[in-house]
């Protein structure tokens, strides 16, 4: 895939529609501004039954978690616990009580995550055209933070790629586009509507906790959507603000086309401001959307507001 | 304080009363279960304007975050960004884009958070009866996970007692009661009903980026709720799932009264199973809800889940 | 290996000897009380030629570090560089000087390193007879930091197995006693004297540079000396007060004959007080000493002097 | 101090002599190649009790280390002791050992350390004359890697500037030049020789340790010595390899003549290649030297092999 002829994503996504400037010169947010108080109250209309389920995955997990190859598991230590207090070194308040006290050591990006709009770029520029030397040291613009501080809140709709297919998980590098989310959609009875939070299920990260991992990450090549300038501007035309994916990068890890990796990214992040979100669970909402049929609800979540981020944990939580 | 009359918090709640086996031996999420689906739909129905907040403090600031002293502020580092690529060490992959990573070291406890149900404990018993040795490495019972996986949506109550007393603010070791609350709420035309949430504004944490931090930290002593056996027996009567404040124990530091500190962690999450979610950021929403007199709304939060965690950082969402 | 019949530790080493008490019963160094004055001048009387080695291992290779598995590779993260300044972000003091500046998170066993000698323990006794829970949150007893306070300074002898034994690395759970100690020195010329800080090369950890590193991991088995009484009353008539090998634990993985893993720990470490030094890298001394034939040198070493530490990184010194 | 006429450092150093490109254009250890087998022979011929010392202060005391404001103190953690045992979660092996386990956080130059030599810079350029942007993400040139490869061996000499002027510890921002360190040795009956390792005592560290750190820090200013264009060419024509005291900065905090801050980090690290290691311990070797009037000896010192480090924490040993 590194052949000669693999063209810079920059060729690629000539001519590929940008929402550059078209939230002002300072918006950080990108397509998460769609997400107005009519969405949020599209989406509360959804809620009928008041189910609730959350997101993320467990993070920190003894036997590892899903992570990037090259990134690392979360590690949470405690430095203080009961067995402090059974060898006298517990401190002591007045009252006597006790506690147990932790800190952890983590990628920002190593469990189900928002990527900050600026995470990923091409030619110098990252969302909104801000240099990417903004980037150095800490995300001074397009961090996680405003979309920590803005949240995230509308009318979620699931997507199941998986059932649609008759597998229990995509195979490796296995691709669908938009064609096929209507396909799946039109399956499930729902349509997918404009500026619908856009959530796919793949099985992928359900898959990390029932195999060895070491056969999880061998030649590490991720299903997902695949990039086309018709799936791009399709995203533009329906505003959608944000997708979200039970995989590590919301998309095929490479075009099988162009031999690109990643180009949803650019594409979609870095041109059209849509939000990323990755390693989300989603097995048991969709084992519960396919008894009861209901595929769409409130999905509310907001990443955790690190200055500087280049993305943050976080644990969506949807209502149905 | 220190003094040798101070009780022991086991005398000072000898009689207050228990949830331990309320919902059966293995629960891990005490209160969270007064949040059934009827709640969560009483939630849903004070949602009128599609405004959203959202109430975590920035983490990993610069400049230092509110942090209870003895912790330190989260760390966040990049190990990849656009310097890397100036410089010829960014790594090149098919179709050349670029990416920016970073890593961090918290303190579980150490942004707006939720508490474990035994973080905090006495008579070697946390939460639901559970040996207070499975806390040790990392609490194997009643960790902040089932909380992660749960999340926690309901009707959310706002009572402001900064602007109830005509301050900016609330003193250091202000004082408060259940009656105090009342009195607020009276005032702000709002009834608190059974299994709300409720949330409490002291201007104590924002006050923390209004001044020098060494002034903030000096002789540190929180405002907030205080111990009595009527307050308690209120909580456990109107079944208060959680209690959300602005402050970074939920409670005044020490009891004026008794001299113990943090009697209410105690009397409240390891007895009735309260939980328990502090240093939230409430300023913004308290201003809007005293501009458009909507003091209820729909909450929505979960925390990180994290494996053993005595606490996760979560970015808790408000939806009226 | 871990069939019903392997003895526990406790069985394995009844009747083995125990220095506890011999310094006293405050002692925390154990058999570095052997290097007196008089060792020193003797490990100075060796040095002719003014050549110095260094032993440890690179440290936050970002291409991995030799670690036991189930720990983790140092994880070194800039957090002021030349990059800060390029995009503004670096502050700006008097004269107009820059600087970079770092962090890093390790394990403290996860590079060359002194054990402390309470790091491995049976019967809830460490070293010198402290109780095992002196360990808890920290060592109190017989951590790393008293090894740093007083640091190693004797007559290094190095004793090159691999070379002995014609290869270039020993196989994975190659054995080897003090009987082929002695036949290795005598070969290469050499004899081992009382006191004598013995360093003993196996080649294994510089073949963890040398392939794939899953190869290295595969069925991890390490080479090493291997458990008799004969050998830990050898260790004891010699007065070896310190083993430094290029192994992670200083011995074969499992003791073929009785099943236990890692019995010279407490043989030697915990009863006797001989200190341990893991992962150290032998070859180019071993190469230049094969070259002029001094096998004998100043051996002077001190780890990082972290409080309660279970052990602590070191770069031995060599001076020839 | 940060008046409008505080020079560049550029404009202070004009005409400062440079060792550019005097061991080569790929040197990273600078005036450590003074160093030569001699110089090692020479210490080792100081040698005359068998006496040891360590230089280092205590890492990761519960109680702060001594760090430059803005750092944070060593945070280390334990991930296994016998608390985990005592409730069942201890990991058991063949031969039923326990053990203890712990990571660290750590600012690579918070504890006693050497400087890498391109940990400090102006005019784009690090020693050497390598590009400063060879430091972003981590010092792929002239970092402390290759100065703990080399180690540092040689004749010390300690020069005790409190003792000489009467003092405990030397006053905040209190100057001194080699003109009195020379005076001091005369005092002390010693001569400092070229190529001596130079070590200089303020008293500054050690009485970290004897009042609050809120006071030690308090309108934070070293003591050292300062800058003059003649100290700059003593260091010069003596050959000066190393100098090491115990401050945090090698040299008074603020130059009160010109204004500049820390201008000996680059006249003598960037411009000479001397290598600078803070924050030693010296009191113990003091009090000893004063008692029986040796002040010179082996001193032996490797930093850790971090790749890519800007610094290195060390242990530094002293033999007389």
């Amino acid at each position: 895939m590194e052949a000669k002829n693999v063209p810079h994503v920059r060729e690629l996504l000539e001519g590929s529609p940008k929402n550059w400037g078209k939230w002002g010169k300072d918006d950080e947010v990108g397509s998460l501004n769609y997400l107005t108080s009519a969405e949020v109250l599209r989406g509360i209309a959804t809620v009928k039954q008041g189910k609730t389920f959350t997101l993320q995955v467990r993070m920190g997990d003894p036997g590892g978690d899903p992570v990037w190859p090259g990134r690392q598991s979360a590690k949470r230590m405690n430095v203080m616990d009961r067995g402090h207090y059974l060898c006298g070194k517990g401190p002591r308040f007045p009252g006597q009580y006790e506690y147990a006290d932790d800190v952890m050591f983590m990628y920002l990006q190593g469990s189900t995550q928002y990527d900050a709009l600026g995470h990923v770029w091409y030619d110098d520029q990252i969302w909104n055209g801000y240099d990417a030397d903004t980037t150095i040291g800490g995300l001074a613009k397009a961090s996680v933070l405003p979309i920590g501080e803005r949240g995230v809140v509308g009318r979620g709709i699931l997507i199941d790629m998986a059932r649609h297919r008759g597998k229990e998980v995509l195979g490796p590098g296995e691709t669908f586009t938009h064609v096929n989310l209507l396909e799946a959609a039109a399956k499930q009875g729902v349509v997918i509507e404009k500026r619908d939070i856009l959530i796919v299920r793949t099985g992928w990260i359900g898959s990390f906790y029932k195999r060895e991992h070491a056969e999880f990450y061998k030649d590490f090549k991720e299903p997902g959507l695949t990039y086309s300038p018709e799936l791009v501007q399709w995203f533009q035309d329906m505003e959608i603000p944000n997708l979200v994916t039970d995989t590590m990068a919301n998309e095929v890890t490479v075009d099988p086309v162009s031999g690109v990796e990643l180009p949803l990214h650019n594409a979609l992040m870095r041109n059209l401001g849509v939000a990323l979100t990755e390693i989300a669970q989603l097995d048991p909402l969709a084992e519960d959307c396919a008894k009861d049929g209901q595929w769409t609800f409130l999905y509310a979540a907001a990443p955790l507001k690190i200055v500087g981020g280049s993305g943050a944990p976080v644990n969506p939580i949807v209502i149905k």
